[in-house]
């Protein structure tokens, strides 16, 4: 049995949007085991939610200055389907760092042999395949699916954000061959058991998921590995940015 | 937080090797959570270790008898990298199955660009490569590395099995771009820990990371699709095997 | 011309299925050339049909029983489309083991730009893939199409099966842009005839194909590579299986 | 048992080299069954042999003016490694085109897990590349090796060849991992025998490979799908072509 | 900036269709820089057009001819959206050669996230996919649309052309999920104009794609690789070729 | 022939080391046409050079503010091999912009059946692996090789550069295949003549291949596409960001 060590897993909304910030915090907080304390931050500059590839751009130095700054977590977990800047975030310190979307789809994987992403606006299928694609876990994906809802919607309107996953859900399920769905934002949290009722299939709240896979991996006392690709960055000038954003800050 | 339920998760050694069953529960043990109890089972018939396709097609039925003949736990881990008869044993049950691979596989993609496994016998590479294929996670997986040991030697012969692991795990770190490494065999746990510091990089052992994603299931209150796939098995005469095992029996 | 050396070619219904023995052995024996000898035979154990993963599996003891206790064939077929065992069937004997499924791709595939394979059940579709994928030919498959008839219902309601058929062709052929078709099931073997007058395609049978594909490889003298993934299996305890199964009992 | 129905088989050398005609027909002699009359024949225009695609676009129009001169043959076999025009061949006949290639790649893939080709010049390794390609079976093609010789020293100065051969085999058979042959060239027909002494894994002899392949497919009564891709070439004037290779002249 | 050397583009039609090279030439007159002369030429002998693989390869012998009897080009284009003979026509040059497919291509993948090819006749799907494949740029292909309109109608009737090339547009659109379209034949030249104003993507006229992207390479000075694959033919008998086109005489 | 219409590009240095910057404006200038203008230009916040993650997203933002802030450029270059932020680009302008990573790879892809990209230090080969796999070209790619250089070093140090460039191409050609090189970095650019004479192939120069892309798309009238993935940025609060990077600026 492992010790009962008490630690800290900071969750980093990638989104701006406050109340989407305590939705995920609640979430988070229903499923931590006793050891756990949850944290949930949100990046002070950058978009309040990420539609399109410039979002997503502008958000990450704010969400990689999160983990710089944070000196206490055992652990890091990126709230926002499309695990942004999760290369740099595993660069700039050795504590794990998860993504919600690698850990839905690992889910995912686990209970259903074709599975789905359903998720929001119509544009963003090219930035969900790409997330996917650099999880590298997409041959027994099934398809994306999207709503056109905004993901600030899916956080204020639910009674939509449900018939609208159920429709599309739907839609994977009869026409793609998915047999459970993964839910691709983190604004979408919650909504998995009143989905799972309706179309019968596994759902995984990507948020929770991360959740018990970040208290995972820190349970058996696993690093980020420093080899190669994810190596502290090289020292250098970083120009117009903080001094704790300096490479040689990082490594003191 | 998670309500403190207690549950048990049965681990079935894919081989009938009785040392190999003791030291997969005790690495189990190891890093079970406080609710969880952890039960380790081996099939009645079949090889003392499976090291080619005969030896796993005659451990899968001995394999899924014990998941058919167990009505207490609220999940399984098969131990053995291969997975045998996964998908079969997802069928007979909706309670989670995990398997070591797999398991093992997540937990590496979650901290490293690329991994690589290490492994027992040479003949074993085209297994292995279909295990990874199989799951689905392979375009990070920088290679299979075999150290030509038999299974039962991983069990017995400690330094000489570290030793080999040291050896290819090297040549997968400076010739293939490995990153992490995933331990190929039940047999292996434990052994994790002696060769991070060897080598520098995460090991992960495969039996004690499937603990820990069996344990999050599980907690997450998530079973297998029963859609398409992995639905119940069609009623029929199974001829020649025991009445607890025909489809009928399944269902009822 | 190869010599005139007759040699006797086991077939192996995968299935337990008496009658859909007997269809088998009827198609095989209608193509077989003068020197062959055909030999129709079943497992002992096993399900009546195999339409999922646990059927599949079950099967697979009783289908390499057989080969082991058959020392006079020249070579044998697996008359089950999904090749069950076939690497196993491999390991055990040197004598050219081929699948049916394998041998109606292979043909397909020299009469036809994209085929796809028309078979029974919904859930065999992932199965079917497998297959697909485990022979390495998938590239030119254009789709898998599911009439979801049971198997035994092939055998035995002719009428609706070809009618079943013709349904799922059109839709491959026009939907899919299949132009040949594999018929995935060795019960709708003899079908081919009546479903390329209605369809204007090439229809395979797959048990017809692996019997030309059988006397191909005996005639051109060749057998099964013994180099590493199909060596013998490996000297070890076979718990609570007969003693011919032993590994000792194959290499002797 | 199928019908004693006598049919001949033309097998059109690809290379405008005698002697390698000879030889060709010699092997294809050897391995037909008593009820097939092999004709072996050569283009009229077109390289000695074909080792650069500017080689192999100056072949095919004299390889498809062979067939489309033959009323005679129940099948063709493309005697030249490639398979060098084999999609417009199975265009301009509804009569069954066996390539060489491909004939090898399918008896390969039924005797071993892995399967390398070994061929000639450095340079024809991307036209080896495509054929593996086109033909949609490299998922088990462990490697292409090259061991520079001329195609016409394959035929001229056998020793050599063989000694190549035994080379670059065991490269591959170590190196990459294959656990049988195939040999790449038309060119090499004969040398299976002593090649399988030597390295102790099956090689395939492509031209007696092809043989065996389309006597199967003719006493299947199977014939090329016309119904896209294969279709007859469509009614338009051919400038500077003769009047029997007009597209009005095949289809009348 | 680049000096103002003056250089010759021959532009070669595949097609013997002479109307095609007139609207062919124009087209490409049309985007020539101010130093690049353009001629356009076809071959003497070969189908009226390009319509399947009879007709191809038929169609390079004469394509090729061209190449060898032009000593003033600076550099190639291949017309012909299928780059027929590209491989051969980079062996028996150093000066660049680039296929009109390629370049669409190319120029579709800057422009766009995905793009659809839009063709002619059903039929040529198959060789169309082929040389999406061939080219090594597929990955960001979204499909291939048919309008089954012959090739020599898109020259003779350019209303219909626009409104069938409207019509499978739009489905690449909706349906298959295209941001740009590449014209898939070199007859549909100057249609880009108004197809982008119906359907509000970029529509990349393939011609004069390959006349900048030709200017560009001869402006770098940048010479085809004569590294390996595409060496110049090697020194042998080109039997019932003229002169000019035996392998000696390209290399004197 | 094109209009004389004169346009400017704007040259987007991603790192903010000045004297790179004044290089790669040199190169440019070089290969422009004459009624090009080049202006090159360099963020204003991000780190001397980019050579890892880490790097790259904090470069990104400026990359991006560089091209809001621009009103005059008719196209815009990305000039860091690895096109940081191209999808984003492409979303707030609709004038073309090119990536000198992609560029090279289109270039290289028209002069040789295979090509490598040589780079700097050891640790970004999984970037440029992802940018290969980002362009959607890399099918045709025989392997990245590093030369272990910082960035910075090969502006500074032009000889130790060439001579790592020349050890790490041989390697590329001689063991993994490559007929044509990609320079990896912009900072390498100019060295292509040196590297060709050394090592007998085609070397691109990024930069200067981009200019020529750039020239090609604009010449012909040519816009980003703005149906769906490149569409401009939904309207929102961009927090902590000045006002003409919030989305609402972008789109009036």
């Amino acid at each position: 049995m492992v010790s009962d060590r008490n630690f800290q897993i900071t969750v980093i909304n990638g989104n701006t949007c406050v109340p989407m910030t305590h939705s995920i915090d609640q979430a988070a907080q229903q499923v931590r085991s006793p050891q756990t304390q949850i944290v949930t931050v949100q990046p002070k500059a950058g978009p309040e939610s990420i539609e399109c590839y410039y979002d997503e751009y502008l958000a990450i130095p704010g969400i990689l200055e999160q983990i710089v700054l944070d000196q206490t977590a055992a652990g890091f977990i990126l709230a926002c389907w499309g695990d942004p800047g999760i290369e740099a975030a595993r660069e700039i310190t050795d504590r794990p760092v998860i993504g919600i979307a690698e850990a839905s789809m690992y889910i995912a994987n686990m209970l259903a042999a074709k599975w789905s992403v359903v998720t929001t606006t119509h544009r963003v299928r090219h930035m969900v395949e790409k997330t996917v694609e650099k999880t590298g876990i997409g041959d027994r994906c099934a398809s994306v699916r999207t709503t056109n809802l905004a993901v600030v919607d899916t956080e204020h309107n639910r009674a939509a954000t449900l018939a609208a996953l159920v429709d599309v859900g739907q839609m994977a399920i009869e026409q793609d061959g998915a047999e459970a769905l993964c839910l691709g934002c983190a604004g979408m949290n919650g909504l998995d058991i009143a989905l799972e009722e309706k179309l019968q299939v596994p759902v995984i709240d990507s948020v929770t998921a991360a959740v018990k896979l970040a208290e995972s991996i820190i349970s058996l006392g696993k690093c980020t590995s420093k080899r190669l690709t994810y190596r502290r960055p090289e020292l250098k000038s970083m120009q117009n940015y903080p001094d704790y954003m300096q490479p040689q800050s990082l490594i003191s």
